[in-house]
C-alpha cells in the first residue's frame, strides 16, 4: 500500500513535510489545532494571530475531467469551497468563528481552464462567502492572485490563506483534551440544512488515491493533462467506473424524506468539503469552557488526533457506518481498511473532545442542522499516545 | 507577439482576470497600489487592513532544470525570496514595512521535489526573512500548507500570503499622483548592499517568456516535466542556449570596486526577486508626506502604473541602460522593444512619483544602499491615461 502512495507522489502523513517544520516554533499553544502567534497586528498582549493556509488539493484535476465531460460548471464553486473549507474548518478547532480574512491563490493552465471558469471560481468565492455570513460565519474577502503558469499548473490550484485575530481567552487548546472525555462525531454525509443537494463525505484529502483508485484508464487516455504521465500506469486510474457511471444512493433529506437517487460516480468524490462552522458557531456560544478539543479530520484522518495529545489512548468504536463513497473506494482499490482509515475521514471530519455530560446537547445542535452525530469514542489514559479504531472490518492502532 | 504569448498560455496584462474581478469591491482606497481593507482584525476605524497574495510565478521550474544540471541548491531559497518579495514589495507600495505576517503555499510533484528541497525551502524562509528583520523590514512567518500534488504541480509551486494592519494615515494611495511629479527609478540589477552578489534584475513576472526564449530545445529533451508538453513546439524553448552557457557581465560592486565575471545565464535568469524594502523603510522615515505614489512594476512591467491614476500622462524618458539580462532576451527572442517594456521591468522595479525637490534625497537613499537612482521621467496632466516610454530603440505608447 504504502508503495502505491509512494508511486503517486503522496503521502498520508506528510512525513518529509513534518521532518522539516520539526524545528519551526510550535506558537504560543503548542497543542492547538493551528498555529497561535501573538497579535503581531495589533499588539495586544490579551490577544493572538492565526494566519492559515491550505488548497483544494488534487480536487481541481477531477473537477476538470468533470466538467469537460458533462460541461457542468458547478464544480467551480464547490472547488472553491474545498479550498476555503479546509481553511475555515482548521480555524474553528481553536474556536474562531468570526472576522476572518481569507485571499485566494489560483494557478491555471490557460490553455485549458478558460476565462469562464475563473469568473465561476471569482463569483463563487464571493457568493460562498456570503452564504457563510448569512449562516453567521464572519468571513471578509480580501482578494487573491490568479497566476497563468501552464508550465507549473497541468489544469488548476487553488487555494486560500486565511487570516484572523482573536482573544487568547477564546482559543480552544488540545491540550486540554484527558482521560475521561468522550468524542462526539459529526457526520461527514448526508444533507445538512444548509447544503443544496447530498453530500457524500469527501474533503479535500485522499483525492489522488480516491481519482486513480475509483475511475478507469478511460480518464487517462481521454484527459492526459488530468495526472502526472510519468507514474508507472500500474498505478494510474486503476478502478473501474467513468466519471458519469451512476451510483444509487438512498439518504434521509433536510425535510426527513427518505430519498433514493442515482448520481455520477465523479460528483461523489467531488462533493464539496462540508464546513461544520454554523455548528460550531452554536456549539461555542453555548459551551465553549466545556470544549476540551475539537480536531477536523483532514489529512491523517482518523489519526489525525494524534498529533494534539500526549499520554492518551483514544478509542473509537462506536464510528458511523461507513458511508457509500468510501464503500465504493475501497471496493475499487482494495485498500487494506488500516489504511482507509488512516486516508479518508470514513464518516465523519469532526470531532469534539468533552466531558460526557455535554454530549447530548452537541449532538442534539448537529441534528438541528440535519447533521448525524453520535458519540464515537472515548479517551483514556496511557503512557504513550495511541489512536484504536474498532470496527466491523478490524481493530487498527495509531501511534 | 500576442500570438507567441497566447500560444504559451500566459498574458502580460491579465485581461481575462481584470475582467472577472472588475464588478468587486476597491477597498478603502481604491487607487492604491493593494487593496486596503477596514480593520476586520480589531476594528479601529482609524487602522486600515491589507491582504496580499503572491507567487513565484514558473520561475520554480527554471529553478528545477538548474538545480537538475548543476546541483546548486541555493536556487531554492531565491525561489522563496522571489515568492516573498512579490508580496513584500507591493505592500512597500502602500508604505507598509512593519508588522507583517506570512504564510507560505508549496505544492510539489514528490517524485521529482525531494524532501531536502522541501527542507531548503522552509530552512530559507526562516533565514531570508531573519535577513529582512535585520534590515528593520517587520516580517513574522506564521507557517504554510505543503501539498503533495503531482498530478496539478508539474515541479514545483510556491507562493506567499502576507499580512499587515496599519494605520490609515500612513497609507500611500497612488491616487495623490498629480501632473509636475517626477518619477524616481531604482534599478533592478547590479548588487545592492544587502545582496551577495550580482543581480541581473529579473522580477518574477515574464519568466514563461525568459525560459522559452533564452534556453534552447536541449531543456525540453532532458526536462520534459519543466513545461507544457501541449504547447506547440514552434513555442518550445526557442532560444540557442544550455541553462549553464556563460553570459559575461561588468558590474560595480558594493566595495565599489568593478567587476568582471562568467555567470551561467539560468543563473542570470534565476536572480532573486531583489526587495526594495529596506531602502522604502528609510525613504518613508524621512520623507513619507512627500511621496505621492509608488509602484512595483512587476506584471505589465513599465506600463503598471496605468492601474492607478487617471487623466496623466507619464513619460519615460531617461531610463536606465537596458541591463545585459533584458538585452540578451531580446536578442535571443527578437521580441518587439514595445513588448518588451510591457512584460519585463528592463532596469527598474521601483518608482516613486515626487515632487522634484525631494528626488535627489530619494536618489541618495538609494545610492547609500548601492542601488543606482534617477529620474527616470515625469507626469503631465492629460484628457486620458497614458504612458509614453522614450528609448533609443523607440518611443512607445501604452493606455
Amino acid at each position: 500500500m504504502s508503495d502505491k502512495y509512494n508511486l503517486r507522489g503522496v503521502s498520508a502523513g506528510k512525513e518529509e513535510v513534518h521532518q522539516a517544520i520539526a524545528h519551526l516554533d510550535k506558537g504560543l499553544f503548542p497543542k492547538a489545532f493551528c498555529k497561535i502567534l501573538p497579535d503581531i497586528a495589533a499588539q495586544d498582549a490579551h490577544y493572538c494571530n492565526i494566519m492559515h493556509a491550505d488548497t483544494a488539493g488534487s480536487k481541481p484535476s477531477l473537477a476538470y475531467v468533470y466538467w469537460k465531460e458533462t460541461g457542468d460548471s458547478s464544480v467551480w464553486k464547490n472547488i472553491v469551497q474545498d479550498a476555503l473549507i479546509m481553511n475555515i474548518d482548521d480555524l474553528i478547532c481553536v474556536g474562531a468563528t468570526d472576522n476572518i480574512v481569507v485571499s485566494s491563490t489560483i494557478g491555471r493552465n490557460k490553455n485549458l481552464i478558460t476565462g469562464d471558469v475563473i469568473a465561476h471560481l471569482i463569483q463563487g468565492t464571493n457568493e460562498y462567502i456570503n452564504e457563510l455570513n448569512k449562516l453567521g460565519v464572519g468571513i471578509t474577502l480580501a482578494g487573491g492572485e490568479t497566476a497563468d503558469v501552464g508550465d507549473i499548473v497541468r489544469t488548476l490550484d487553488v487555494g486560500f490563506t486565511a487570516f484572523v485575530r482573536m482573544k487568547k481567552t477564546d482559543v480552544i487548546d488540545n491540550a486540554r483534551i484527558e482521560a475521561g472525555d468522550v468524542v462526539v462525531g459529526l457526520s461527514s454525509f448526508g444533507q445538512a440544512t444548509y447544503e443544496k443537494e447530498y453530500n457524500a463525505g469527501m474533503g479535500s484529502n485522499g483525492l489522488t488515491s480516491a481519482r486513480h483508485d475509483v475511475f478507469s484508464k478511460y480518464v487517462a487516455q481521454k484527459y492526459p493533462q488530468s495526472y502526472d504521465a510519468q507514474l508507472p500506469q500500474e498505478v494510474v486510474y486503476t478502478g473501474s467506473l467513468k466519471p458519469t457511471d451512476k451510483i444509487l444512493i438512498e439518504h434521509t433529506g433536510v425535510n426527513g424524506i427518505h430519498i433514493k437517487q442515482e448520481i455520477d460516480a465523479a460528483k461523489l468524490v467531488l462533493s464539496p468539503t462540508r464546513t461544520y462552522a454554523p455548528v460550531v458557531k452554536k456549539v461555542l456560544s453555548e459551551l465553549k469552557k466545556e470544549i476540551h478539543g475539537m480536531v477536523h479530520c483532514s489529512g491523517g484522518a482518523q489519526s489525525k488526533v494524534l498529533h494534539y495529545v500526549e499520554n492518551v489512548h483514544i478509542i473509537k468504536d462506536n464510528l458511523f457506518a461507513t458511508p457509500p463513497l468510501f464503500k465504493l473506494i475501497q471496493e475499487q482499490s482494495k485498500t487494506d481498511w488500516q489504511e482507509m482509515y488512516k486516508v479518508f475521514n470514513m464518516g465523519h471530519r469532526l470531532e469534539f473532545y468533552v466531558p460526557q455530560q455535554v454530549a447530548n446537547r452537541i449532538i442534539a445542535i448537529a441534528h438541528s442542522f440535519n447533521i448525524e452525530a453520535q458519540i464515537i469514542g472515548r479517551v483514556e489514559s496511557s503512557a504513550k499516545k495511541q489512536v484504536t479504531v474498532v470496527t466491523d472490518k478490524g481493530t487498527f492502532m495509531y501511534y
